[in-house]
């Protein structure tokens, strides 16, 4: 019964939310240690091993030539990714962040009607609405470990001018297989609705090459992959992200959206020198591995009650309605999931951290539940 | 004859553009130093004092702090610039540079029709166009120093969702006086015309006071003035802008627009150690001062025959057609005005830089007319 009144609950949040009126003001990110009280930050999902070294001699050297103005162009960077890509610079558009080019792609297209899952990424939302778009949500359940269903083809119909897909989804961790992508993509094609990918999360896993579509890209010209290099390469604070789509007059029209001087001289110095360290993937991945292995053993004992996906740098949850609060008190931010869309209270994602950060945060974990069982001993 | 002939050139130019027709594609800025061979750059109008020593600092220490993501609220800097300028934080949004912000605003009012100066920063325009809204042209006359008259008055009309100005104008680095400001901003609200008013070169400037329009906000709802670190501050390749509104409600309608993390973590800190760096506008406008002295003295003699505005930090002139390709092989590039809407082969602009490299341009355009007097000895 738990099971479906809490679904029953987000049902209703998503009638408050209003749907297609939901207010931007609603949304409400994690990473709030600006505002918060916090010595340990799990309510963001980035890089525990922080921005490679090369990369930070990159950016200072980037202020150092911060009297000139970034290339337009952004030459240098996009001919490397698109070398790795096997993608000609053309197909390549830079963002201050992924996150600014969801917006950038909401403008290009001109928007009516936008298709997300609930829950997933916030912007998604907020940037259809930004572009006077309508928002169709496509709601994952629990019950179903909030994995996409065949029942979203369905959904994707002449009027939809875009997808959003988030894999693995942001913030339930749960993995779209390739495919179900490919017939979505196919779908996709056929109703001529654009279908904007959003691959942040995949460079976290040993198993990319298989979810990926990057490959893909010719056979689908409606397809735009978002890569992120916030996440993977903890550059959260300094903005660095691109999109990745066969369609050369698609990422003109997306590049026409924005400024000519959207990425920083730091931003695009430092991601040509992420990009050459190609160790710090496999230390990354490696700690990722290990220290997942640790949380998802740990984490049932002390207060999350079921585990959700997990399949990128974050772990989804379920735990008691209060844990959020009650580790605040203890310096330590987790993301509340409460405002997503389709979620409701005792959600929980934590980025997971290096090891030290992660035994700390299952030792509040462990007290706070010794504390308040003495406090409620039955 | 000759200026007429120019100013025909001119009309012939503006119908070459197609006035609303104009192609993104068309508008080229200066500052390609990525793909010209330069050892100086006189292209970009910076200040040739370069980033104060603190804000590089702070930016550094922005760089170590980059795993986490940036104030979505910008709170610290919004405080300092609300302080400075006597507004609330809610009148103050800040902008990946300003350039960033003329996208939001016209996104933002779903601008349908706006009015720009021809010629004046190309970005107005482009933003325009990507808003999906058409552009009115108003020219500025050579003979007439390119002076904005009360004529503008007539064209700011009810169907006009927005006007830009600069102040002084770039490219021409033309004033324009606070009686006709403020006449204009006047005619906005009787028209309900937004009036986007670009400060961002006021601050090289002593006289300041005397232009800005800041303490007219609150009389003022329609006003938007722009304002930026990249160009006084140097943090061209950092990123950092604001623009300041008494209507709270427009300024969270174009935040709306915006990603919430638009601005890096080492951009709001050096925004933040430049405002306190008190000493540092002292000496910029000092050092101006005397190499506009200097070049006004200079110019003339190789090579720069006709000289207009020179309010700021850059000095508009006339020469002969080839000046900037003959420059160019002695790896010197100035900004060839050509492409701005309204102006014709022959205009250029530069941005003042510290004496060396003043002395230096000098030193090539006397190069220049000993070499081509000799070849051509009329």
């Amino acid at each position: 019964m738990e099971k479906t009144d809490r679904n029953d609950r987000m049902l209703c949040r998503e009638k408050i939310c209003g749907r297609d009126r939901i207010h931007q003001k609603e949304i409400i990110h994690g990473g709030d240690i600006y505002r918060n009280e916090t010595e340990l930050d799990f309510s963001v999902n980035v890089n525990p091993l922080g921005m490679p070294e090369e990369s930070k001699k990159a950016a200072w050297e980037g202020i150092l030539s911060s009297g000139a103005y970034p290339d337009t162009e952004g030459e240098k960077l996009r001919r490397k990714i698109a070398g790795q890509e096997n993608l000609s610079m053309e197909q390549v558009v830079l963002g201050n962040g992924a996150a600014e080019l969801i917006y950038a792609i909401c403008y290009a297209l001109n928007v009516k009607k936008g298709l997300v899952t609930a829950p997933s990424f916030a912007e998604y939302e907020r940037a259809l609405l930004a572009a006077g778009g309508k928002i169709q949500y496509f709601r994952l359940f629990e019950d179903q470990d909030f994995r996409l269903s065949e029942e979203i083809l369905k959904e994707i119909t002449d009027d939809c001018d875009i997808l959003f897909l988030c894999n693995p989804n942001n913030p339930t961790g749960t993995f779209i297989k390739r495919e179900l992508l490919e017939k979505t993509a196919e779908r996709c094609e056929e109703t001529k609705t654009y279908f904007c990918l959003d691959e942040c999360f995949l460079p976290f896993m040993e198993e990319e090459g298989q979810y990926t579509m990057k490959g893909m890209l010719a056979r689908f010209p409606h397809l735009v992959i978002l890569r992120a290099f916030t996440k993977i390469y903890a550059m959260a604070g300094l903005r660095l992200g691109y999109a990745l789509c066969s369609n050369v007059s698609l990422a003109e029209a997306i590049r026409e959206k924005l400024q000519p001087w959207n990425t920083s001289i730091p931003a695009q110095m430092a991601g040509i020198a992420a990009l050459e360290d190609e160790d710090y993937l496999k230390r990354t991945r490696k700690l990722i591995d290990e220290e997942k292995e640790y949380l998802l053993k740990e984490l049932p004992k002390w207060g999350a009650d079921r585990i959700y996906g997990h399949g990128a740098n974050f772990i989804f949850f379920y735990g008691r309605e209060d844990l959020g609060e009650l580790l605040l008190k203890k310096k330590i931010l987790i993301r509340d999931c409460s405002n997503f869309a389709g979620l409701s209270e005792g959600f929980y994602r934590i980025g997971i951290g290096c090891h030290e950060e992660n035994e700390a945060l299952i030792r509040c974990m462990r007290q706070i539940q010794e504390e308040t069982q003495w406090q409620n001993p039955s």
